[in-house]
C-alpha cells in the first residue's frame, strides 16, 4: 500500500426531496448565486422551478447561465467567468450532470485567476482560490459532484483535458434519486458505464497489498451491476436508482484510490474519441475498456481472473487462470452490450481513419497508463482491437 | 435506503514516516499545542520524541498532559479543559488510541463551553465550537481518529457515555502502520474486535435496500479477518498492519452508515460492563456480540445467513437457512476465541452477580438497539447467554 492523504470535503445531502434544501445550503456562502444548467431539460419536470424557488426563498439573487453542452466547452467557461466577476456571484450552483458540474468547477477556478483558465488544464497554473460550488445532481455518472476532477474541451484544436485539485471538490452536493426517474435510459447506462470505468481505472493497479480498496472496488462494481437491470425494467424504482446514484459518487471521490495508483489510460484514450466525435463519454469508455483489457491483461492474469470471479461471478479455472481472466473481459463487454452500449467503433458509427491522430494526441506528453505504460503504437493497437 | 447527509471532515495522512508531519499540520492552527498521551508507552519506542521534535521544529510551544487511562475518565478531561484554557492552547494533539483521542475530543469540546462538559454526554448541551484536534494514532481500534463519537467514563457512578457531533471529528489524523508494529498483540486483537463490532453494529439493520453499504461492510470485515492472522504471526508485516489500520478508520467514520440505521445495543451493553469491570472495550464486545446475535437473529434469518456466507465463507444451506445463520454466529465466536479474545464472562473472570444492575443502567433511558428493541429483561437474557 502506498502512502496517501485523503479527505473528501464535499457534504453529500442524499435522498428524497433534498433539492428543496439547496437555498438554505447556498445561503451560507452569500446572497448572489450563479445558476448553471444545460439544455433546459431541468425545466421539463419542474426541477428548475423547485431549485429557483428554494434559492429565492433563502434570499438569494439568482443569475443564470444555461446552455452547457455534453463535452462542455471552454468558451462557455470563459463566458461564465466574466459573468461571475461582473455579477459578483458568491456561489455557483450547478444543476445537472458532469458537464454542467465541470463547467461550474472550471468557472469557479477561473474567477480569481488573472491568466487564462486553460492554464489549470495544461498544468501551467495551480488552483489556490475559488468560488464555492453547490451541486444538484441530475445524472449519476461522472462523480464530479464530489470529485477533484474537472474536464473541459478546448474548441481550439478540440483538446479535451482534465485537471485535478482537492480545492475543486464542490462544497455540497444534493443527490435525490427521484430526479433520475426521468433520465433517459441511454443516458442512464452511459452514466453507469462511466462510473464502472472510474472504479476499473482504480482497480487495475500494479500497487501490491491493497486488499481493502480492492474489495471495496468489487463491492461498488457488484452493486452497480446488480441494480442497473432493475432500473432498465423499472426506471422509477427508487431503491435501484439510489444504489446507482450513491455508487457513482463513491466511484470517483478517491476513497477507492487510497494507497494505490490507478491506470487511467482508457479515460485518456476515450477523451480523444469524444473530443473529435462528440459521442457520450460512457459510450466511448464501453468501446475502449474491453479493448484495453485484452491488450494488457497478461501483465497480471491473477488480478484479471479475480475480477472475473469476484465481480462477474465466473467460476475460476484452477488449471487455466488465463481462460478465467479472458472470460471476465468478455463478460464485461457483453454486459455493456446488454445494457445498450456500443462496444465497437463500428457500432458507434465511428470510422477508423483517425486512429493515428487520436493516438498521437493522447500520447503527446509521453506514454499513458500506469498498469501498463502505453505509447502511441500501443494506443493504435488498442483502437484497432475496438474496431 | 434512508435519506442521509455525509461528510468526513478529517484529513487522513496515511503511511510510513507520516508522524514527522504532525508539526507542519498542527502549525496551521496556531503556535500553542496541548499534547495528550497515555501511560507513557509512546516514549518507549521513540514516538514521543519524534512528535515533540516535529512540533517544536514547526515553531509550536508544547504543553503536556499525560496519564490518560483506558476507559478514559471525566476528571482528566476536566483537568485538560482547565489546562487548555490557562495555557491558551490553539490545538490539541492526541498521540494514542481511542482513550487518548476521546479525552482530547472531550477537552476540545469543553474549552468554550461554560457549563459542565458532561452536559454534552447527557444531551443537555449541543457542541457549537471547539478547539481543533490533531491525532497521531497508535492503536487501530476505536476509529475515533475520524469519527463523530467521544466516549468518556464519569467516575461519579461509573457511567460510561458517548456523545456524537459532526464537529467532534479531528481536523487531521496521522496513521503510520509502522507505529503499530510494537503494539502488544492483545491490544491489537482488542482493537480488531472493536472495529469489527463497529461494522457489525451498522450491518445489522432493519433498513431495506442498502446493498452498496452492505457490500462495503462485508468488504471491510473480510479484509480485517484476512489480515489479523498475518499480524499475529508477523507483527511487523507492514501490508497487513496497513490494511487493519485503514479498515479501523473506515469502520467508524460513518461511510458505512450512509442510508441506514445501525443497531448499537451491543456497544451500549458493553459500556456497562467495562464501566464496572474496567476490561478492554474489545474484550467486552467479543463477549456480548455473539450472545446478542443468538438472541436476535430470528428477526432476519436471511441477513444472518448472508453474513455467514459472504463474510465467513460458509456454504449456504438452501433447505435450512437458519442453520447457516447459526453457523455464521458460531464462526464469529470461534474467530474471536482464535485471535485471543474471551467470549464468555467466565473466560474474562467476570462474575454474574451484577447483570441486573448493568441491564438497568443500560436501559435507563428506554430500550436499546434498533435491529431489535431490547428492554431490561432482554438485556439480562443476553448477558446470561454470554455466561
Amino acid at each position: 500500500m502506498d502512502n496517501f492523504t485523503y479527505r473528501n470535503a464535499t457534504k453529500i445531502i442524499f435522498g428524497k426531496d433534498t433539492e428543496t434544501k439547496v437555498g438554505k445550503k447556498a445561503a451560507r456562502y452569500g446572497n448572489r448565486a450563479l445558476l448553471i444548467y444545460g439544455s433546459g431539460s431541468i425545466k421539463k419536470y419542474g426541477l428548475y422551478d423547485r431549485v429557483l424557488k428554494s434559492l429565492k426563498e433563502a434570499g438569494l439573487e439568482v443569475i443564470e447561465l444555461g446552455g452547457v453542452q455534453p463535452n462542455p466547452r471552454l468558451s462557455l467557461v470563459k463566458k461564465g467567468i466574466d459573468l461571475c466577476r461582473k455579477e459578483k456571484a458568491d456561489i455557483i450552483i450547478a444543476v445537472g450532470g458532469g458537464s454542467v458540474i465541470d463547467t461550474a468547477k472550471a468557472i469557479a477556478a477561473g474567477v480569481y485567476y488573472e491568466g487564462d483558465v486553460w492554464d489549470f488544464f495544461t498544468g501551467k497554473a495551480e488552483l489556490k482560490k475559488k468560488v464555492p460550488v453547490g451541486v444538484v445532481l441530475t445524472i449519476p455518472a461522472a462523480g464530479s459532484e464530489s470529485s477533484i476532477s474537472t474536464v473541459i474541451t478546448n474548441e481550439d484544436g478540440w483538446y479535451k483535458k482534465g485537471f485535478d485539485s482537492e480545492l475543486s471538490r464542490p462544497e455540497f452536493a444534493i443527490l435525490n434519486p427521484e430526479i433520475t426517474f426521468t433520465l433517459p435510459l441511454y443516458q442512464t447506462v452511459c452514466g453507469v458505464t462511466d462510473m464502472m470505468a472510474h472504479i476499473m481505472e482504480r482497480y487495475f493497479t500494479m500497487v501490491k497489498d491493497v486488499e481493502l480498496t480492492d474489495r471495496m472496488c468489487e463491492a461498488v462494481l457488484k452493486t452497480i451491476i446488480n441494480n442497473i437491470p432493475v432500473v432498465l425494467k423499472e426506471p422509477e424504482n427508487y431503491a435501484a436508482r439510489a444504489e446507482i446514484m450513491w455508487a457513482g459518487s463513491i466511484a470517483h471521490n478517491n476513497l477507492l484510490s487510497t494507497g494505490r495508483i490507478g491506470d487511467w489510460a482508457s479515460h485518456k484514450i476515450e477523451h480523444e474519441i469524444s473530443a473529435i466525435y462528440d459521442i457520450a463519454h460512457g459510450a466511448g469508455l464501453a468501446i475502449i475498456f474491453p479493448a484495453w483489457m485484452k491488450y494488457v491483461y497478461k501483465k497480471d492474469i491473477s488480478r484479471f481472473a479475480r475480477f472475473a470471479v469476484r465481480v462477474w461471478g465466473m467460476e475460476f479455472d484452477f488449471f487455466n487462470p488465463e481462460k478465467t481472466a479472458m472470460e471476465g473481459i468478455e463478460k464485461l463487454a457483453s454486459f455493456f452490450k446488454e445494457i445498450g452500449m456500443p462496444i465497437t467503433f463500428k457500432e458507434a458509427d465511428i470510422p477508423y481513419d483517425r486512429f493515428e491522430e487520436m493516438a498521437r494526441k493522447c500520447t503527446k506528453n509521453g506514454p499513458v497508463g500506469n498498469f501498463v505504460r502505453l505509447d502511441k503504437v500501443d494506443v493504435v493497437k488498442i483502437l484497432n482491437l475496438a474496431k
